[in-house]
C-alpha cells in the first residue's frame, strides 16, 4: 500500500519525517542509526536479493580453538586488536622495531606497540602440541595442517631426552613426482649422515631437557650436498616447493610444544624481543617517554611513566622468546618486569588498589585511580604466562619469581572476578572506571573495546574455573546482538 | 514518492519488513519499540495535525520547588512513588492503616506502606516558611497561596513567645459581600474575646516555645457564638466559604514552619504516626511479618526481617507528627529507630558494607548484599529529618540520638557519594548491585524508579553542595530523553 507523511516529534525536541499507513509507522534508518547508534546498510544475497543489513555492533568476538599456553600464539592480535593501530611513523632502521606517533608526531618507541610487533610476525607460526606421555614404540607423530605451515620452515621443539630417543620431520616436496623426505636428529655425536635418501643430524649424547631449532630448508640443503642421490633434486630446492608435513618423537622421552615460523617472522621477533632487553631499565620497566593526558587538567601522566600493560605484554613476548630461543636472558629480563607490580602508582609503579584493598595493575597509572579493564587482563597475562613457563621449565634460577609472579597474578585474578561486574552497564561495557575516580560520566567502551574484553574474558575462562568469567563472557556477547539485561 | 519492500536481516538472526526508496529505509516502529524498549503514538495537535510523539521514557521528573525541611511534606509521593502502588487489601477499621497484599494474599502490615499512607493524607498540607528573626513592630506576615490552603483549615505553628508577642490569621469570607476575619491568640488568661468584628484567643502568660494547632473553622464558629455581631453570619459558615489568607506574627518573638491541613489528613496521618507507636519493638524497629524472595534460592529474607527504608519512612512521618502534634512520644520513637543502624544485616539488622568499610543501610537486608539505591536514600532522609528537627529543636531528652542520627546520616552520605557512580550505566540507572554481589546480571532500573533516584538526588542536591549529586541527577535526566556517555 502507499504510506503517507507523518511528522515524528522526538522527545518533544526535533523533528523526523516518518510514513505511515493504517497499522504502523515506519522511522527512517539514518535516524534511528545516529540516535541508537546501530548499524545497517543495504546488501545483494547471492541470489540477486536485495536485503537490509541491519547490526547492532560493527565488531565481532574471536572465540579461541585452542588452550591458551604460554609458548602459544598470543591471542589473535592481527584480527581485533585495537592499540595495533596504533599511528606507526615508520620501522626503525637501526632497531627494528616500530616508532609510534599517536602521542608525539615527532615519534617514539612505545613498548606495548613494540611487543604487538612481535606478536605480528608470529601470528600464525605456533601450534598447540604439548604431551608429557613417553612415546611408544612406533612412536608420536603430530600430523601438520597443510594450510598453517605453508611457507613456514623454521621448527622449534622442546625436547626430553632419555634414553635413545629421536626427533623426525616429514617434508613434503612438492612436484610431479611428489615424495616424502625424513629428517632424523638423533643421539649421536655425528653431525651429519645420510642413509637411504633420508638425513640424519646428530644431538650429542647429552641427555635432559634441549631446544631444538632447526631451519629445515637449510638442514635439506646442506644434507642433499653431502649425498649423492639427493644433491640434485634437492641441494638448491625452493622454499615454495617443501613443506613440513609431521613431527614425530621416538623411544623414550617427552615432547613440549612443537612451534613452526618462518625465518623473516623470526627476525621481527627477535628484533622486538631483543629491544625489550636493551631498554628494559634499573627498575625492570619499559618507561615510556612522552606524556599522556587521559582527561586533560585532571588525569594527565608525565612523560617517563610505567605501564601495566606494557610491563605485561613485554613479559608475554619475553617468555616466548625464552621458549623459542632456550636463551635465559629473555627470561630473566621477564622476572624483573614484576617489580614495578609492587610499587603504587602514586610511587612511580603500576599498582593501585580498589576500596577494600583489591589490587589493580594499571595500564594508565593516574592519580585518582584509572582501573582500565583491558589493560589490566594483559597485565595478568604477561604474568600467567611467566609464571606458567617458569613452573613448566622450573629453572632454578627464577624460582623467587616463579613465586612472585604468581601471587600477582592471583591477587590481580581475585580483584578481577571481584570487580568485573562494575564495568556491566546491563547492554555493554565500561572501557575503565573513571566515573567511580574521578565522578565524570560513565567511560562506555566502543564495540572493539567491548570485544577485546569479551576475548579476553573467554581465554581466562579456560583458565580459571569461576563461573564470573565465563557467564560475563555470554552475557557481553548478548549485547553485541542488542540483547540487553532486563529491568526491574 | 512511493515505497517498496525490502527485508530487513536483524543481526543475522530474524526478519522485519521495511519499506525503502532511493536513499532511504524506514523501519516500522513496532519492531524499534520493542528492540529498544522505546515510546511512540500518534496523537492530534490542537490544530488538528496528527503528529508522531516519540518519547525515549514513560516517566517523568518530579522537580521539587521548595527547599526540604523536615517539617515539610515529604516529596512528592502522590506523584511519583513506586512503593505506594503496592496492593492494599483494604484499610484497617481497628486501625485505620493499609494492609498489604503485595507479598502474601493472607495481607500483612508492612510499615512502609502505612508510612506513605501517612503522607498521602498530608500531601498538599505543609507550607514553607521558617524564620528566626524577631517580628518587627509591624510583625511579620504570610502571604498563602489561595490554590495550595483551598480546604485546609488545621493550623499549626510553632511559636517562641517571648514578651508581649501574638499570633493572627487572617480568614477570607468568600461571599457576595467578602470580608477578612482576624483570629488573634494572645498572651493572656482570657479564654476567648470578641471586639470589633476580631476574635481573640489566650494562650496564657507563660513565655517559651509552644506548639499551636488550631482548627480555623472551629475557632470561627466558637468566636461567632460568643458574639453577637458575628453569629448569625459566621456561627455555622461552611468549610467551603473560609479560606485561611495569611498568618502574622507580631511583638517580641520567634516563628518556626506554619503547617496547614484538612481535619481528615491529619485524622489518617496521626492513624498511621499511631500505629508506627504501638508496633515499634524492643529494638526499635518494626518487622515486616512475610518473608521476601529477593532472588529465589539465592537471596530470601525469611518472615521478621527489618528495612533500612522502613525506619527511615517511619522516622520522617513521626518527625512530623511530633512537629505537628507537640508530642514528645513521636519524637522518642523516631530516635529508638535508629538502633538498628548500628546492627549487620547479618545480625537481622539493615547495616552493611561496601569494600572499603563504606556503610549502607539495608533497604532488604539479605546476604549477600544487596544495595537498593532509593530505599538506601530513603533511610538517608529519615535519619537527616531526625537529626535536623532535633537540632532546630534541641530538646535535651534527645541530644544524645541527635549525635547518633547526625553520625548515620554523615557516614551514609559519605557512601552515597561514593558509590553512587557505580549505579550508572551510561544510559540509565541501576536499581541495586545485585550483580557485584552475587555475579547475576545487572538489575537495570525501570524508569520510574529510575525518576525516583533522579527526584531523590535533586532533593539532597539541597542538602548537600557536593557537584556529584547534582551532575549525576542532571545526566540521568538527560538519559530520559535518549541521551548517553560517550564512548571512548
Ligand atoms: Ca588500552
Ligand atoms: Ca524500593
Amino acid at each position: 500500500g502507499s504510506l503517507s507523511e507523518i511528522p515524528c516529534v522526538i522527545n518533544h525536541e526535533s523533528e523526523v519525517s516518518c510514513r505511515r499507513d493504517e497499522s504502523e509507522v515506519y522511522v527512517p534508518f539514518s535516524f534511528i542509526r545516529s540516535y541508537f547508534e546501530v548499524y545497517g546498510q543495504v546488501e545483494e544475497r547471492s541470489d540477486g536479493r536485495e536485503v537490509f543489513e541491519w547490526t547492532h555492533s560493527y565488531s565481532r568476538v574471536y572465540q579461541p580453538h585452542t588452550p591458551y599456553l604460554p609458548t602459544n600464539t598470543f591471542l589473535n592480535f592481527e584480527l581485533y586488536n585495537v592499540e595495533a593501530r596504533d599511528r606507526v611513523k615508520c620501522i626503525s632502521a637501526t632497531e627494528g622495531v616500530p616508532i609510534s606517533t599517536q602521542w608525539q608526531s615527532t615519534g617514539y618507541t612505545y613498548p606495548i606497540q613494540i611487543a604487538q610487533f612481535g606478536w605480528w610476525w608470529t601470528r600464525t607460526s605456533t601450534l598447540n602440541f604439548k604431551t608429557h606421555e613417553s612415546p611408544s614404540k612406533g612412536g608420536v607423530t603430530l600430523q601438520l595442517d597443510e594450510g598453517v605451515t605453508q611457507n613456514l620452515l623454521v621448527v622449534s621443539v622442546k625436547l626430553l631426552l632419555k634414553g635413545n630417543s629421536s626427533l623426525t620431520f616429514g617434508v613434503e616436496f612438492k612436484d610431479k613426482k611428489p615424495e616424502v623426505l625424513k629428517i632424523h636428529y638423533i643421539k649421536s655425536e655425528r653431525l651429519l649422515l645420510v642413509k637411504d635418501r633420508q638425513i640424519y643430524y646428530g644431538l650429542g649424547e647429552q641427555t635432559g631437557w634441549r631446544h631444538i631449532t632447526r631451519n629445515v630448508l637449510i638442514d635439506i640443503h646442506k644434507g642433499a650436498a653431502a649425498s649423492p642421490s639427493l644433491r640434485k633434486k634437492f641441494k638448491k630446492v625452493s622454499r615454495s616447493k617443501v613443506q613440513v608435513s609431521w613431527v614425530r618423537v621416538q623411544g623414550e622421552g617427552e615432547v613440549s610444544s612443537v612451534t613452526l615460523s618462518s625465518a623473516e617472522h623470526l627476525q621481527h621477533f627477535y628484533d622486538a624481543a631483543d629491544w625489550l632487553l636493551r631498554h628494559q631499565d634499573h627498575r625492570g620497566g619499559w618507561s615510556i617517554p612522552v606524556p599522556r593526558k587521559v582527561i586533560g587538567g585532571v588525569l594527565e601522566l608525565e612523560a617517563g611513566w610505567y605501564s601495566a600493560m606494557a610491563q605485561g605484554q613485554a613479559m608475554s613476548l619475553l617468555v616466548r622468546a625464552a621458549h623459542l630461543s632456550g636463551r635465559p636472558q629473555y627470561l630473566a629480563a621477564a622476572s624483573r618486569a614484576t617489580a614495578l607490580f609492587h610499587t603504587n602508582s602514586t610511587q612511580g609503579g603500576v599498582r593501585t588498589f580498589f576500596p577494600g584493598g583489591m589490587v589493580w595493575y594499571e595500564e594508565y597509572p593516574t592519580t585518582p585511580s584509572l582501573f582500565v579493564l583491558n589493560g589490566f587482563i594483559y597485565s595478568l597475562l604477561g604474568l600467567y604466562d611467566l609464571k606458567e613457563y617458569t613452573k613448566d621449565n622450573n629453572s632454578s634460577s627464577s624460582s623467587g619469581q616463579d613465586t612472585i609472579a604468581d601471587r600477582l597474578f592471583r591477587e590481580g585474578m581475585r580483584s578481577l572476578k571481584t570487580l568485573l561486574p562494575l564495568f556491566d552497564t546491563g547492554w555493554g561495557s565500561l572501557y575503565d572506571l573513571r566515573h567511580f575516580t574521578t565522578h565524570v560520566p560513565p567511560n562506555r567502551a566502543r564495540w572493539d573495546y567491548h570485544t577485546t574484553h569479551i576475548t579476553q574474558l573467554l581465554l581466562l575462562s579456560s583458565l580459571d574455573p569461576d563461573p564470573v568469567l565465563s557467564s560475563t563472557a555470554e552475557r557481553w556477547k548478548d549485547y553485541m546482538n542488542g540483547k540487553r539485561a532486563k529491568h526491574n
